[in-house]
């Protein structure tokens, strides 16, 4: 087997403004993202050859994306793996170009989320399917992971609270820096701890959350990436891991980390040839639909020692800063999360740290960045870990 | 660009019976369908590096094959693309293994489509979406294209219901010799004539049925697929093409040939190097929701020229001892349509047959086999070509 490392470029990419965008449907967010992403690239729509759609809720079938974009008689997959969708609509995207099927090719990702009337609430994504997935909202599933990770740890519920909080209040500070995030305003840690409860121990501030947006990447051969432009991104690895756990049905689930972040972190380490992660990687951009989620990733993608996470946090290690800045978009908190593009406007947030464009939340010496989504319930989640680096 | 011509081998196939199965899940049929895979091709569940899912509403993200199979921490995607659909996860999945990235995959198809209360008619599948779908239910949208075949090309009302007639005819025999078809019995031309009007010129019996089922794959490369089976079959060649017409919603729209069934056998014949269709390919499994959809794809897929194919179908040439048998399991006329398995139902057979095992529907010398899908709506249909062969 011979992994996907400097084989694919990313010569063009797309992103709306994430929010609630009543004014818009999905058509309108996909053609905004593409044209964008083909305005970046210098390609014709013509020029693509082949198309992957990704989306949950917001449209169906390949000619989702043939219609607004009139892409005629190409071929054009919809792919759907909950929050990881974009992500893995990029990732089929790749193989299909590293295997010399086209030359040049579209990944899209769009979610009018608010439309729907979506909560992360069960009775709208859960009853429509006949999956077995336990009966809890996704803030009550990460809640057990926050109580479960506090006791596990010895934290109290004050101290498990402020690290949170710290979390939030650094996403809520870098969506300030993004002109297309759907929140932006600076959060004390004095709010986030005493926002009102969903979940307890999650109160309103370590939830993220309902946007609709799009984001969309061009997707080429290095050898021809050139002929686009100087600074494209190559892909240095792609993980996806998918649980098949029976262990939250017999209650014998951990809660304080993911299996399939582990593994999916490890199968994309492997294909980019890191060691030593927190050494290695240089920003992140990470699925923090709650601030429990984001600190639990730290540890399952080996940045942080296992129960050392919060000390990272103290530290602001994670922050702008820091030596491992994450979320410096904003993230699924404030950035905002259409489920169907998140993985796309990850990528579209390390595409621009890494060429140097990331505005004034740009962090210096960016040669190695990561996206990670988490979709899912424990247990049964689907992990996508890409990394990306610059071609020098 | 490479096409996909031998660069990936399939060496296992499953298919559970097709029909009403009121007392099996999508798990249980899923657990079927592939574990004859897995036994077809000798592989452990381990052995399979990461897979593909196909389904348009018995499930979601790739978690849903994960678990009944047990195949913890390997990606695994949903792939959704109307009709299409088992067809495109079966697509990404070579383009996987071609690209290297994987040397054993696993594709698979399900839909439990009688637990969804689907009938073909709008009210479910269109009105979940954003999509500027013509309300109008399929038998009607096809009913309209045998109205204008009928008048395009000079057949009276008798002489075309007869030839859509033979065809029903034709694949109701061919389903009473395969013990998985849903419904296996002989029916009569005056049957099909007189049968109760649907949408008129189609009668009952010029409509598919709505079934349960799923079919599976495993896919490895060429080079180890002998290590698996003497008799693997080759991919030959991959197209798709994705509608975007807006001559629907213009009342232009001619209906008597679909220009993405065109461009898909152009793309896959001219991947598998085929030049002269009629005579090149043996034996062809195409996407017969209809009669009149079989007779159109007889023409837009080159075996008949232009208003030609009635002439093809009285002189049985797509019959099971013609030049060209078509739909030799019963198609989806007499297997069934569960919509996110057919695709690979009918690789399934192609299959079968390439390998001399199709028992007594077998067609003698079958070198090269074709399988065909329709998905959506006229305007923006999602067609699938894929073209396959045996290795000597």
């Amino acid at each position: 087997m011979e992994g996907i490392k400097d084989r694919v470029a990313i010569v063009g990419m797309g992103c709306t403004k994430f929010g609630e965008l009543w004014d818009k449907s999905p058509d309108d967010l996909m053609i905004d993202a593409c044209w964008e992403a083909f305005e970046d690239a210098g390609v014709d729509p013509k020029d693509i050859q082949a198309a992957w759609v990704g989306s949950t809720m917001s449209g169906r079938r390949g000619t989702m994306l043939a219609r607004p974009l009139k892409l005629e008689y190409i071929p054009i997959t919809r792919v759907e793996n909950a929050c990881a969708t974009a992500t893995d609509a990029f990732r089929n995207a790749c193989y299909a170009v590293a295997a010399g099927i086209y030359d040049v090719v579209l990944a899209c990702g769009v979610e009018k989320l608010k439309d729907t009337g979506f909560t992360g609430l069960p009775g709208n994504l859960e009853i429509i399917t006949s999956e077995v997935t336990p009966p809890s909202p996704p803030p009550m599933q990460f809640a057990m992971a926050a109580t479960r990770y506090f006791h596990h740890y010895g934290l109290s519920y004050e101290q498990g609270k402020r690290i949170l909080a710290k979390i939030a209040v650094k996403n809520h500070h870098n969506g300030t820096l993004n002109p297309k995030a759907h929140f932006r305003r600076e959060i004390t840690e004095e709010q986030a701890i005493n926002a009102p409860m969903i979940a307890w121990p999650l109160g309103l501030f370590d939830c993220c959350g309902v946007s609709d947006g799009s984001a969309a990447a061009i997707i080429t051969r290095p050898d021809i990436a050139k002929n686009f432009k100087q600074d494209y991104i190559l892909v240095k690895g792609l993980g996806i891991a998918c649980g098949a756990q029976q262990a939250v049905l017999q209650n014998t689930y951990d809660y304080v980390h993911f299996q399939e972040n582990v593994a999916a972190g490890e199968l994309a380490y492997k294909e980019a040839g890191i060691k030593t992660p927190r050494e290695e990687i240089d920003i992140a951009v990470v699925h923090d639909c709650f601030t429990i989620t984001e600190m639990i990733i730290y540890e399952d993608l080996q940045w942080s020692p296992k129960g050392r996470a919060p000390e990272d946090v103290e530290s602001g290690f994670f922050s702008l800063e820091g030596g491992l800045p994450v979320n410096t978009d904003g993230g699924l908190k404030c950035f905002g999360h259409p489920i169907g593009a998140s993985g796309l406007r990850m990528i579209y947030e390390v595409y621009k740290q890494l060429q140097g464009k990331a505005g004034p939340r740009q962090v210096k010496n960016v040669r190695t960045g990561l996206t990670h989504n988490l979709g899912g319930s424990p247990g049964w989640f689907t992990s996508a870990v890409a990394i990306f680096g610059r071609r020098d």
